[in-house]
């Protein structure tokens, strides 16, 4: 991994999902502008320290003549970054997952797509919303003809946490992305507007031909836009809208998105990712669930859990398992007070004992009936 | 672990919850009910085979006597493995982290209880609900007097997969749990009925004292109750209602809690676990977010995203890095498709150079202008 | 009409309901508990002073001697009223349209039954929610096998404007109702709960045979239960429960019903009354909106608007006319700022006239362009 | 009234909400093309013949000479007639309640401004939705300043209705709306648009003063735009953006307004018309409903019943009344199935009675037991 290191949000999220099904090994990476900073980050992973190297030019360098090199590497550092890296990575001989935007400009990208033209090396984006069962689902429903002849495309992507200029005071996050020599051209249009048209573009196979735009700073001294709204016309004769803001202020991170064709519409929000919403004409609105019988080859794919699960169940779970495995190693009672322990356990067999004693005799029955 | 095999749904899903912090390692295991079908399950992990075990008695035999042997032990087999499993396990030394129900009796759960406290080692159940963030978030608003005292108690846990017998059709899911011999006591009660029992408990610190339960069986021929109907009075003089259900047709998997104090009232949904409904008497509701500022510790640990990312969102990545693994492994254009490269790299930083042309200029600007 | 003097809130949403379609006239009554009270309410209504009489006694002696009486008569004082008015009213001749609950106490109802079989006068009880277009419809689902052989039904009424002792202050609503003396034998049941039950039985037509319930009674002071939790059995073999709750605090007027049956399951909802859920096994939900097409005859008689208008569009009408007559009477141009007027009208052609511009050329026009 | 004969659905939408609150009496009309269309509307509504007249001219010419005239007129007449009808009002000394838009062209619209001006008498347009409570709250919010400075604004208003071209069948509503003679200059802008237009506008105080838009007709054969797409920029600052569609399939009538200011956002959606969403930065999101309590008086006086009860309830209250007077009428059994009666009032105490003894004794008891 490239970047990632203490203090990024999205490092430790590339490395549970790289590991999450047990098919990827995390194994190596440069973690920061310094050799300092990267094997604190690699500290942070655990990871051994002599695959911890100094920044991502030895990392490529040492890698490639390991008789055991890594495969790929997952691009995670700032916009700036991910051109010379990728590029490297792709002229070392390796495969490349890099954080979206693909550079921090236009120019960067075509060089770097004659790159990998030349290279042959995989390239691969995270457009992490491209990666719900239910998105895959969409793009497969009008895939197949069911909405007909796409008429109408209205994509959002809002937030509204750099209402305040926060990268001013302190805030990392803010600092970067707001910084043209960190996040390149684009502000909000780099940071989300890519996701909201990589969306749109990956659902209906629709292709924006023409555009039109009001991009806005309103944080007082940006350099880089915070908002836009953008109008758009597909190859295909389709009309769209594309909002992306990050001064609405008390939105969180409401990527949404409405497809409207001849015969129906479909819609699906990331606050209910699990959902997918279809409109026929006259007809009642169905609504899709992840896990459901009937869905497509790419929804089942991309879905670990029955229906009616939310994916972020997994996290659940793994909270318990962290605390339990906390507790055993600190054998420290007060941190393992919330995992239910062997008194739930007895609990739940009572509730269920005397619940089927109930229903068995009909009326009331105590929890506590004394010895057994 | 203890169980989880091929055909287990929730093997996995404790796999990804167990490593997915990186702070736990699964390393062995004993996968089924035969030799064979065990090393099928430990190749399904890709564990070492020296360390796939016949079975759970071979599994603590060789592992307390091993240099480095596993910490602890996950039990994910059916309810009625949970006993002898647990037992043997702890007195082996190792810890024990259970799937719910904790046993399939209460007589064994009583005496699961003097084994953990004689044998003093950690012993934690999977009551998955308890790990969401806003539980906990929840448990602590009423721990600090958000609520005032509690004066209702309603929870559901309503599905519906079992409205038809499908355990007499070949579904594997079904035929153990609506078998007394592998389910113990309880149908619905053991499998869905403790989680919604143990959640009232668990938010609200108030003990059940008393039940009055309706306990059915609709599905023909079914030994085991398959709907469940409670009413219950808590010790602290709360009233409240358990419903749970497995014929409740077209429920996913909706377990819901709401507590009613004499101040406000709060509602959580699995629906949408990443937020929580506070309703202040004569004050607007309050929906709070999983991530937001303000939050109690206990909520902060339990997340690992920001506010308006549903924890899920790591699945979705984690699709996005196993399709781009699978497709390095297998060299297949085809199964590429999914992963956005190169081609959407340019066509992001296209739209973010064209959309901040239009933005400056004012008016339509085509997205392809020829060689630049 | 009989009640709905100063300070009810159910008399004047009697008058708007019985005169909404202008099929029925409201032309007497008697308006409260003494002469003076009556003719107050009278005035409240605008009603010829000769037919605002000083009780009830008075007003069916005397319409029962007019050539052009009143058809029926709408009881919609306290409950201690229902049963002697209506008595009152049959034994004169007169249909009624009662308030719910029929009477103050079973024997009454009892009574009033015989009363009603004697005097052969039509009798008829607002339950309220039977009135919505998609209860309708969602009985014409179950009637027509929709859900097949019905199996379990969750009813919920809930509350929390009772959480405080407010009768001990001066709310008169709240007054009323927890005294037995004018609310009858039921606090709670008899204001919500029946609504529950109605709901329960119009909709699936089924009929609760066994009951269980937990009566209780939280504020302070209180003669009358404030909070009720049913576990029913239906004739049918269905199970059920029924929730109802006046002290639930945080909720406003949740009446719900979920009704599942051995294909499906349906819910309704008062927080979306336009709307209704039938989630078929296996199959997408379908959500079902008031006006669409292919509804049952039931629900389109009892939809006034096309789909998508929610029926409060009426009084969202109706509150544009009350200002505009207001300010018309007044003359006060304060008065009138709500209502939009000639500068909003110019306004808005501006606009389409300007869009249709800007969509003609291509790019940016000013909404004021100087003289035309 | 002027329009809304046989086939209009506004009329009778009109007339009772005009007549809701019993301070406006309908009392004359001209309804149709024709005279005798315009009787039989008169007969519809059930008016004074004589006070039916054939065409809006005969009606003010009458009116105006009669010692009781009327006090204003609502046009509810297809667009075309707005400017001739408001006008011939105007000048004949009537107010003047008109359905938008105000004029079928921009001409018309300054033209009737000036005779708005020079009459000096009253003239509003019913944009209805901000008749609503909670938009009438939304205005407040922003005027005493909760939002701080205002920078974005989003309004949608979406509908799929005319996603066929239905006006070539024999569709009413759909043919007016989309031929130029009847509707003027704008289709779905005229239609729905300028709703939008004007709820951003009326809600926020802020002024667009520049725009960029997008319209298209996907209907085959349409004259008039069906789809518009508009980039706004008003006097204050603020960016927004303008959807409005009657081709967005499935889509039955979702006008939604955001707004976002420094401190916060507020959304209010149609489909929700009693709520409105706040979302302070850094705070939990607040939901506000009308009906509770410290609401300003702008949303108290547009509220007619308590929190909790959508408006819509007086039209399921009046479907009670009316199918309770019809079967009065009709002396049917058959047509009063629907409404609840006298077997329903008894059982309805039975269940309150039955409840009260299973609460007091505990445990099960029968619905009927025996005689009493």
């Amino acid at each position: 991994m490239v970047g990632g290191g203490l203090g990024s949000f999205i490092g430790p999220v590339h490395r549970m999902a790289a590991t999450l099904d047990g098919e990827i090994a995390f194994v190596a990476g440069a973690f920061g502008s310094s050799a300092e900073s990267s094997r604190a980050g690699g500290a942070r992973y655990g990871l051994d320290p002599a695959r911890v190297y100094d920044d991502w030019r030895a990392l490529f360098a040492a890698e490639r003549e390991r008789p055991d090199p890594i495969d790929f590497v997952a691009i995670t550092a700032p916009n700036h970054v991910h051109f010379p890296a990728a590029r490297a990575a792709l002229e070392a001989g390796f495969a490349v997952l890099s954080d979206k935007p693909a550079t921090a400009t236009l120019a960067e990208a075509l060089a770097l797509a004659e790159i990998v033209a030349a290279t042959g090396r995989p390239y691969g984006l995270t457009y992490t919303y491209t990666g719900y069962a239910m998105v895959r689902h969409a793009r497969e429903m009008v895939r197949v003809g069911t909405l007909g002849a796409i008429r109408k495309i209205v994509v959002e992507y809002e937030q509204g946490w750099l209402s305040r200029p926060i990268e001013q005071a302190d805030d990392r996050q803010a600092k970067w992305r707001t910084d043209p020599a960190t996040a390149g051209i684009g502000g909000c249009l780099g940071d989300i507007g890519v996701h909201a048209h990589n969306l749109a573009e990956f659902v209906t196979g629709e292709r924006v031909i023409e555009l039109c735009a009001e991009v806005s700073r309103f944080g007082p001294g940006r350099a880089l836009d915070d908002d836009a709204n953008v109008l758009l016309r597909f190859a295909g004769g389709a009309r769209g809208v594309l909002i992306s803001s990050q001064i609405s202020a008390g939105a969180r991170n409401g990527i949404r998105l409405r497809v409207y064709g001849e015969n129906a519409g479909l819609e699906w929000s990331h606050e209910n990712p699990d959902r997918l919403t279809l409109s026929p004409l006259d007809e009642p609105q169905r609504v899709i669930h992840a896990g459901m019988p009937g869905l497509s080859d790419a929804a089942r794919r991309a879905t670990r859990l029955p229906t009616g699960h939310p994916e972020g169940l997994i996290e659940a779970f793994a909270n318990i398992y962290r605390d339990f495995a906390t507790s055993i190693r600190s054998g420290d009672a007060g941190e393992r007070a919330l995992v239910p322990g062997i008194d739930e356990g007895v609990r739940g067999m009572t509730f269920i004992d005397r619940a089927l004693r109930s229903g068995a005799q009909g009326g009331w029955v105590a929890m506590d009936m004394g010895a057994e």
